[in-house]
């Protein structure tokens, strides 16, 4: 069995975990590395930081998903070098370090928050990038609350009850959507003398930047008709642990600030020894593989390649799946002797949800849906998409639940050695 | 409103929780304190620290409980001091410490592991007292199994996988039967090459004192025929990271050792300024007050209440329960310038689950069942009993997916903070 080719995939993101799907029971041995045993549904992860769904919901573990006696192993662990000349990853993992040698590697590391020229904003504001970001911030937002409850102080409390979401894209309006859910329907119960404000900010003049201009019109009402503070064309200046001072010199007290302006490539792409394109992100052939390291497949939000028009494919998941699915076929293409096949991206098109019956889809470059419809299709795409059977069950309920009664069970404030610390990030 | 008498109630407990809630709509204000902003369903723990529930499922939000608008308030805090004479409470909340004012208190801070003679165990032991402690022992026992899963050591295979549960109380037998239940019915499906051993210890010659000769003997049958190795009449001597100890020289090397052998009162009793009883707990009289401070009513775990037998009532959910009742009815019927009742215990009897239609019971003082049928009831109770419909819902569909499918899905390794930390208890 020595002779089977081995292949190593860094990463069980999306695409990471559609590319081992793909050499699933073929003559290959796989290892997947991933620095958790579970992968994560990205796109829900709002739902857990505005507790309309438990963290366990939207992960689902790797093993559960490979099982045993496949020719796909997995290693919990961090990856700390690639060398492309020995053909061998350095894994971190349970206290040791291991040399993994590959003869073919996918690396789909995903990406991560990207401040652009602040940095040092990552110190105080709030991300969504993992389940862990989501329960922190879940935890904080909720603890805000309770802060806020028993303070006297009217602008403190202000301050306390003020969220503020960075960035127009889609996962800025589904945060701030949710948010003000959050509150209308169920803390506002529980918290009678709070009056929140949740605020939305984008530098650009316009919301959700890739959708035709009347979804992005009907975005923008949909969210002021919700009650979400929009404000366009205005950029983060500063952030300080209890303000936000904007581009125009106003300044919004507020001790939670939510960054969602952009992501940048995992830094796993500086590895590579390759000239790296905006965002960091690894530059490759139309086959996946990338350019001048051609045992080396990078896919996803990692990945950049340019489409017929010359723009950069975007980072989202049908893009990750099916270069995933792509680079596990022209490995397997190799190994067979065959010649590999160049990338096509079949784009169904894109959706954004701001809340309850609110939601905006742009479909196959062509349909614009808004409002319910838009809405009832993200749910169900969402709902088709989520791994494992048992979890579809549970979000089923939890969304049905939600839907009827408007209460969210799951505002529990959770930290692993309890004695209530606050969070890091709470002043 | 000032006039109304207001009680503090510590803890949101059974016991605590019971209270507030026979005070509910009545002509007192109260005040109730928790370091959790949730009620936890502590029989259910065991569950969450072997992959059967999701944390959230035995976690309630306690303002979900009494909504706003009522005459319940909740403060998320820490008590740090108790002042009978000045009849103030000081809670640290949110980094500030307050002096709360009460004309009666109902104190019900529950217990806290209790390590005898041995306090240094709790360095490298695990408990089950809280969902923290649930959620550190679950990551930590998939974590040994990825260490094993890469290990070419066969010995420290062996320990990675051998787990010993110490005390052979209900949480000790529900501990081991779903610890041996999540591995022979999922991780051997994900770890093939791993044969785990479950080992139960108990320093006295019988499992389950508390319930008659025939279930006690039933249950160790039927922890046997799981696969569970029982030691009975030997003690653990000693513990490191890596091994127990017992008192006749056997040493096990594992670097999993569950402390569920005994509980003492929470030492929020050292602040009463009372001489203690046995296991720290607190002299009630039968009408719950304290014995020289009848201002101050103690139930559950904490308190020490003698039956017409002259033994004290055990630490159990149903005792906390009943006594939180009648302390609140006591405070209601003294405003209301009414005499005190006695505290009469309603026992509906005990029961211990040790795994997939294996339990004992022995119900109100006569009927013995054990196996199947004593199963169901046990299923059928804490169904019941669970806080809210729609934890119960989601309970429910978990319990029936575990059931027909023997899957566990929440095996998920969860840290906030992510980049893999080995748990402070990981060697």
């Amino acid at each position: 069995m020595d002779t089977r080719p081995r292949v190593i995939i860094i990463g069980a993101g999306f695409g990471g975990l559609f590319a081992a799907q793909t050499l699933k029971h073929k003559a290959v041995d796989v290892l997947l590395i991933d620095r958790n045993n579970f992968h994560t549904f990205t796109p829900l992860l709002y739902q857990v930081a505005t507790s309309g769904l438990e963290a366990e919901e939207i992960a689902y573990p790797i093993r559960g998903i490979f099982r045993a006696g496949s020719n796909i192993s997995f290693m919990l662990g961090t990856v700390e070098g690639i060398d492309a000349t020995a053909k061998t990853v350095s894994v971190r993992t349970n206290g040791n370090v291991r040399q993994e040698a590959y003869n073919y590697l996918i690396v789909a590391g995903g990406s991560v928050t990207n401040y652009f020229a602040n940095p040092q904003f990552s110190d105080i504001a709030f991300e969504l990038k993992s389940v862990d970001d989501a329960v922190v911030l879940r935890n904080h937002i909720l603890r805000q609350f309770e802060r806020a409850a028993w303070t006297d102080d009217e602008a403190h409390r202000r301050a306390l009850t003020a969220l503020v979401v960075v960035g127009g894209g889609p996962t800025g309006l589904e945060t701030s959507g949710a948010l003000f859910e959050l509150f209308e329907h169920v803390l506002s119960k529980e918290y009678t003398a709070l009056k929140p404000r949740i605020v939305l900010i984008e530098a650009l003049d316009r919301l959700l930047t890739p959708f035709p201009q009347p979804l992005q019109q009907s975005a923008y009402r949909q969210l002021e008709s919700l009650g979400v503070e929009v404000i366009l064309g205005n950029g983060v200046a500063d952030i300080t642990p209890d303000s936000v001072r904007l581009n125009d010199g106003t300044v919004i007290p507020t001790y939670t600030l939510i960054w969602s302006a952009g992501v940048k490539a995992n830094p796993l792409a500086e590895m590579l020894g390759v000239p790296l394109k905006r965002g960091g992100r690894v530059p490759i052939t139309p086959s996946i593989d990338v350019i001048g390291q051609n045992d080396i497949y990078v896919i996803g939000d990692m990945a950049y390649l340019e489409d017929e028009q010359g723009q950069p494919y975007p980072m989202l998941i049908p893009v990750a799946k099916q270069e995933g699915q792509l680079a596990a076929k022209n490995i397997l293409r190799r190994v067979a002797g065959w010649e590999q096949q160049n990338f096509h991206y079949i784009d169904r098109g894109i959706m954004a949800t701001i809340g309850r019956h609110r939601a905006v889809a742009y479909l196959f470059n062509r349909i614009q849906l808004s409002g319910f419809l838009a809405w009832v299709s993200w749910l169900g795409l969402h709902l088709l998409t989520l791994m494992g059977f048992r979890n579809r069950v549970a979000v089923f309920v939890d969304w049905v639940w939600n839907y009827f009664t408007y209460d969210r069970s799951v505002r529990v404030i959770l930290e692993p050695k309890g004695e209530i610390p606050e969070t890091e990030k709470t002043p």
